[in-house]
């Protein structure tokens, strides 16, 4: 145990030593490395596939369920994916070195900031080994040095990923050090990493929302997390009904297992009886269950095609990540407002209505990461917003919120341009 | 003890309610209520002088030392300062709303980025008690709701300056709630305070560096914080000597007792037995006590006017805000870089020289929060750099770093506005 810590504080002093030399990498470098660990991952394709196969083994013998085992699943369309998805972000301008706010003052200084990178990152994820790869790009793009920590059930996949990596940047160079990996599966470990905070500038999990809470409140440093979205879609009453349905159905089917998708269906009384029948119907075709309040079971239960089910007081505030939406019919904006204001996460929130008064007081009055007037919550996502790399979606307001592109990955310093000037 | 926490916890529930309405107010009410409070100072003066005076009286009782009393003391000129201070804060741009980074999609989507206030800023702050209206002040501009911990010995101050607030807020459209004052000394209610994430957006500590790490260690919230100061200031081979001279001077002599203040000069070897003379006759005049490496006092000693002393090893990275420099002598720009990496603390640091190449390394290389060429290191101030009002100084890197104005007790929010897009 003391001896596996030791090596942890050894790998994070190894990654601070780097992290120092990165911040002034030249994008070059950086990016020939990105553009080399891609070509890597295909000519090493053999050996990954074969440390892979091993997890594969282990996790089916211990009786892994198929969805599980398909995350952990490597395959050669698998890895070039990956390898066009590294070229892709290196092909992404430099996140570092860019001066902003630069102006000069009466005295005649030149005072801006200029990004720099955060240092060392930290990241505890669970059984997808492409993350090993993910976010190590994303943190030698932005200059920062990482410190990974993979589920144990991927952890031979992850050590020839990581292995791949740290040669190809090394070569390519990338200073000694840069992408550490624990390899240790010990659970301590883990606890003694979130107290890192004198080598560890941020951490960032990524996985399940139990271990990303865990490490929200674990953690001695800044961590950036994304948390539970419980997604509200409000059909105004003066909603153009094709765009509600539209929009409803994308938000709730077009993929219903993440965390922007759809989850409670708010619709104004005075269109619920136009409304939910449309809805119910496309979404029934798509095998939507509809947990409805009184007043929308009253309305769709007439209908003999539809099953509505009742809601329990469970189903508001829940997210569903599965095809199910709360449905509730609301009097005014104003209880829409409040509905979301009490069982909103603060992911992403969404308006539908031709009401101009309307959709300005949404826009204005929710407290969200992202919210929407007249377009599906689906689009919350770095790529959709032009980002480029997303490194995760934040429901915090602290540095930054909602969608994370590579900035979000850096910090900025003051640049003073003086020609001898004194305080007076 | 429970009913203190019972008290705080409600308080914490009516900021939190109030924060909700703050943060789509107007400009114009935000204003007013600035303005209001400044004329309520001066009508109140009467009363928030005996207040004082009677927390005056105890501290003397007690045996404050004459600087702490001068802290502590109000006086009708230190009100007007203050009520002058809030006009001109009430007079900057309003940093909410503002919509960022706006740009159209390919389909059509508006995506971008406003500014919203944080939510509850908590404060813990000594025994200055124009805190009380600085910290309540900006975060009013800001949309924030805020609670507000001063030290016991202003206890009568800060009550009496929190209830002018409260007062004047309220009576000009801020909603009830938004500026709580903790009026129990109980030590308890401090810990409990840092826990309170549930309420509580960010911790702003502001007070000595013993505070500032106690809350910074122990806040389950974001802290924004500053740190210690040891700045350094490097003279370089080809260091223009007038300019050299009165930048050392002004960093050291200007304001010895803040963070942004000289603590170590470098001189490089090849300018030493000229610079070094001069500055110490400069800084002899001013008092200044000079802690000098071996090289240093072998020129500094042969002239009899000048009363240098050897450096003992504490004094490398040593915050002295007093008239006191540690001096050494350096063979290269690379190992000023080296004493500044391993010794300072992210502050602020200073290159003078004509060189350009050296100057944009020292810019490039050096990891701190304000990094100057050829300019005083005491320039490191929000109203200096013209953020109109300043928060504090930041030396983390996480959400803000350096001089802090409004704007960083913000977050925002991604608005986006469509016709009906969905996700394909």
């Amino acid at each position: 145990m003391v001896s596996d810590i030791e090596q942890l504080e050894t790998k994070g002093k190894a990654a601070k030593a780097a992290s120092r030399k990165l911040a002034h990498l030249s994008a070059e470098v950086k990016n020939r490395a990105l553009v080399d660990i891609a070509q890597s991952l295909i000519s090493h394709q053999e050996e990954i596939l074969a440390a892979n196969r091993r997890d594969l083994d282990q996790a089916s013998t211990s009786g892994m369920a198929p969805a599980m085992l398909d995350r952990l699943l490597l395959s050669p369309d698998r890895i070039s994916a990956i390898a066009q998805d590294i070229k892709a972000v290196a092909a992404l301008p430099d996140p570092v070195g860019e001066v902003f706010d630069m102006r000069a003052l009466p005295n005649g200084l030149q005072v801006g900031k200029k990004t720099v990178p955060l240092g060392v990152i930290g990241t505890i994820y669970e059984s997808r080994p492409n993350v090993t790869i993910d976010i190590s790009v994303l943190c030698l793009k932005s200059g920062n040095a990482v410190i990974l920590r993979g589920g144990k059930e991927a952890i031979h996949s992850n050590m020839a990923l990581a292995k791949v990596v740290q040669d190809a940047a090394y070569h390519a160079g990338i200073p000694d050090g840069a992408v550490q990996l624990i390899d240790s599966p010990e659970r301590i470990l883990v606890d003694h990493m979130l107290k890192m905070n004198h080598i560890i500038d941020l951490m960032v999990p990524r996985g399940g929302a139990a271990l990303i809470k865990f490490v929200a409140s674990n953690a001695a440093m800044p961590v950036l997390a994304g948390g539970v979205g419980v997604c509200h879609t409000y059909i105004d009453a003066s909603a153009n009904l094709d765009k509600g349905v539209a929009i409803a159905y994308n938000a709730k089917v077009q993929r219903p297992t993440v965390c922007n998708a759809l989850d409670t269906l708010l619709v104004h009384i005075s269109i619920a009886d136009q409304f939910l029948p449309l809805i119910a119907s496309e979404w029934g075709k798509a095998g939507v269950e509809m947990h409805c309040d009184e007043r929308a079971l009253d309305i769709l239960k007439p209908i003999p095609t539809l099953r509505p089910v009742p809601a329990s007081t469970e189903d508001w505030g829940k997210e569903f990540l599965a095809l199910i939406a709360a449905v509730k019919v609301v009097d005014s904006l104003d209880e829409a407002l409040g509905h979301i204001e009490r069982y909103g996460s603060g992911h992403s929130e969404a308006i539908v209505t031709e009401d101009y008064s309307h959709a300005m007081r949404f826009l204005n009055e929710v407290d969200a990461a992202c919210v929407y007037a007249n377009a599906s919550t689906r689009f919350t996502d770095g790529g959709q917003f032009g980002l480029g790399a997303e490194v995760g979606i934040s429901t915090q307001k602290f540095h930054a919120r909602g969608p994370l592109g590579l900035k979000e990955l850096t910090s900025y310093k003051w640049i003073i341009l003086g020609s001898g000037q004194v305080r007076p």
